[in-house]
């Protein structure tokens, strides 16, 4: 088993949730995309990320998904799996479970009603310490959550709580959180930071001291490769790989609709077989698949003009 | 097994969930608890309400507390089951479930994410189609829910879904809801209104055409004895009753202290062995055990001058 | 001119605005207003609440009101306004005018997008530096700004900002907040603590060390004798004082429509002229009206058997 | 005077509006500002804009800035005035202030509060109301409002209310609300429909049917040659135009940090003499102007390859 530790960097894709048409889970598509993941450069996978359809599934469904996904890794990369709940009995529960079948760390976002600089720190202080030794991903997403956690606050976690081994960040705007979370003596130890939003800031991101990303556009290779320039210092590159793909990326960061695009993407790809969203969930319009059909018809010129 | 249906009426007492002080569940004060509120006048239960602390439960020992209530009531009342949760997956598991063991319907509130009005109706109709012909209750609770549902959207969904039959009405200010809804010609038929909101408005409510409460003051005999001088006619009666249990109502209708609140008087009053709240879950302090206990004793000498 | 300082004590009432019913100010009635709240027991005044109906007049109109009112205080008692306002520039303006002709202090409630400590704390040094040596309070009002303090956070503000001089004190819960303000080494000095709601919690609030109410109930003297009694330490007393006026109370405390209740009430005990309510408003039903009168009658019968 | 009417089209610049160091509103600034939106192409200019720092104006500096602007617009193009407020009686002020000295029309936001449909539809008649015959702009920023307005609320409000001559589009994702308006049968007239979000959405917003676009970008010349390409059918050049700029604009669309943004690069372009926000306002750090710098080199460079 790989744990997570607080040296994670590259890319760690969200992965979405393969669905049959008639709403079953599509293992097979599970299968395929791990393969696709890791070739186009994941670094880690996460599964069951709140914003996707963890919701939709059963606990035994989630259960059967992360142990498919865990399979098919067999130990390549760490897998991180979001266990946000509104108790602790769920939280506790489905990280004993995945961790069990060899989940390399948990991650955790705020529950909605928490608002407090000291309930944000309890909160996380409880979490800690109910699941004792596993570590765990700080998920900072106020857009999604509601709850906004100051920068400082997050450094009382990540000083008090040594098995908060790494940041999810994406807040936007964010990227004074990273400055800040990197200055000497801000924190007792050098934590991951990978961030989110879809990638839509990770040239600036990874300028300000970022370790990679963890989201989930469509096209991984995108972050891999920008994290890849950005590590060795080739920044003009990095911004040209960047650039060529921010129009889909744009895109596809629009709340709500963007997991339909990024499946619509995916499949397009022959990633998974189908792009088929659980209930309750939007299909695309023809109109919205057809924008995607252009951009990506725009990307692979811009692509081969770069290369 | 009794099922819940439109002419639900009374008082459908939600019930607490009793825990050990290391955070078990207590079965043998489930029973207790059962006992106690059948005597005291409930005509049914709601268990697992989103309001407590189901959210705190796993899957597994929600069924327990669940299958330990339905085999004391055994038949007796109905008994109502909460199944709100993030996706239908989930809803229509836990449903499938507590049916299956004896329930007589589940209660569905609205996720928080919900806006406009037709967001509201579609996915009302989506619950129905998922769970078939089991009968439901709308909750309509803003304040928890952040949802706002208009009166007029409420006959909407009454009307298009024969299973819903009950509005668990919760809104603040919420009495002109009750009204709209008893006009002539805004529902297609006669259904269940039942009221929340700890008691506080049961007296107007009872006068605008409410059926009943369903709601967890600690001492269900006020709401029993109110609803029924209310059905017999003797309003003068029922508000010297609620007039006297009014200031322990008011100080329990606390947002989040409420039911730390509840637990501790139904612990002295001897109905659960202890007032525990499982994490996270604030314990009250001893000036706020002091205040109830003195609006206890206050409220007993009342009745006794009313007696 | 009285200036408001730390000793504030009693009952400031929170007062209305009167409206012809063709929407025009009552000045008329802003009189006799003055004069009723004085006579019934009014300590202090507080005019252009933000729940009332000050976002609805024009600068000049506020301007117009607070002259009129100050005017017929004529000193007796302090007076505070209400200065919440999106901007610093409107705060300052509106502050310079008020304090000119005659306020006591003014009153600040958070804007609605601060979230956390920090941002809650440097909001109120700026207003603090804005407006120089006026004397202001606090506004701690969660379910009408979206906005949660800590009492620790009180705590810095008051500790930090010499010219804070009260807590407007609204949080619900809230208690716990009032007995953590006035433990020993908190505050760097003894502030004032008044408490709103309506007044539903004065009994509770003014045992846990409030110094008593700034709030609207349409019986201030209800208000008036539970802190005179809990002064002078006759809790029994105020406890029968307001038992008997909480079924009012209640009822006048439900968001949105508790001020067409207590407009209501006030016109019917000609006070004002009208329970006219500026657009947007709504007027109370028949069946809400019918309900107010049934309350007070109640209430009557019930003083009457006290004394 | 020229009023604006439904053929509102191209782009309508949302003025910033420029401060002293100290403070105090800049207006020679003002008027260089003018003179640079319609050089780079504005055919309509927008002031205090809701997101803008037109709340941290007093009433008497609103009325100066729009009369400055007005005076140097001098007719050339229609100038809309953000008048969105708590009250009514601030709305009309605003209102009759800036028509009586030549603005084109006025721009309304639903107030916070807002949740059901027929709240929404509400409000928007009784602003027309209000408001007589003078045209206005919807605008529907859930975003930054926190208020769901419904694709077919939105057409009940434009069939209602002949004088609702615009939507200032800003929903995210919002694309099918573009379509659904442009759908035969649903609007009784053809309606403006100007497009927000910093231009973010730009080219598929046309492709739907939009008019233009009435936002902030720092680069009104890209939003016109996109909406002049697009108008001509000159597809790909719009996109080639739009990409090259999509990196900056995308950075300044950063909730609460973009007008930071956009005023830094206005100061940097020469158009107004500084780039202060008034109190409360974050400034831009220092490595925040170099991403900047570094975005506008990689633009101007890319526009180079493009010409």
């Amino acid at each position: 088993m790989t744990e997570l530790t607080t040296t994670a960097a590259g890319v760690f894709v969200i992965a979405v949730t393969p669905f049959h048409p008639d709403g079953r889970i599509d293992m097979e598509s599970c299968d395929r995309m791990v393969d696709f993941y890791l070739e186009t450069g994941a670094t880690g996978l996460t599964v069951l990320g709140m914003m996707g359809e963890a919701p939709k599934l059963t606990v035994d469904e989630s259960r059967d998904v992360v142990a498919r996904i865990l399979a098919r890794v067999n130990g390549r990369v760490p897998v991180v799996v979001g266990v946000s709940a509104p108790g602790f009995a769920q939280i506790d529960a489905l990280t004993r479970m995945v961790m069990d079948i060899g989940a390399a760390g948990v991650m955790v976002a705020p529950p909605g009603g928490l608002r407090t600089d000291d309930q944000i720190v309890a909160y996380y202080h409880q979490v800690a310490e109910l699941i004792g030794d596993v570590p765990f991903v700080l998920q900072d997403f106020p857009l999604a959550t509601g709850v906004q956690i100051a920068a400082s606050v997050i450094a009382r976690i990540m000083n008090d709580l040594p098995t908060c081994v790494c940041l999810k960040h994406e807040d936007w705007p964010g990227l004074e959180k990273i400055s800040y979370l990197r200055k000497d003596g801000v924190l007792n130890r050098r934590i991951s930071i990978l961030c989110g939003n879809g990638g839509l800031f990770l040239p600036e991101e990874m300028a300000r001291g970022a370790d990679g990303a963890m989201t989930g556009f469509a096209y991984p290779e995108m972050m891999a490769r920008v994290v890849a320039d950005y590590t060795t210092g080739d920044i003009a590159r990095a911004r040209d790989i960047f650039d060529a793909y921010l129009p889909l990326a744009r895109f596809e960061q629009q709340p709500g609709m963007g997991l339909a695009i990024r499946k619509y993407t995916l499949a397009k790809r022959g990633v998974i077989a189908h792009d088929t969203l659980r209930k309750p969930g939007a299909a695309l319009s023809a109109h919205s698949k057809a924008e995607v059909d252009a951009l990506i018809d725009r990307q692979e010129h811009r692509l081969k003009e770069l290369s």
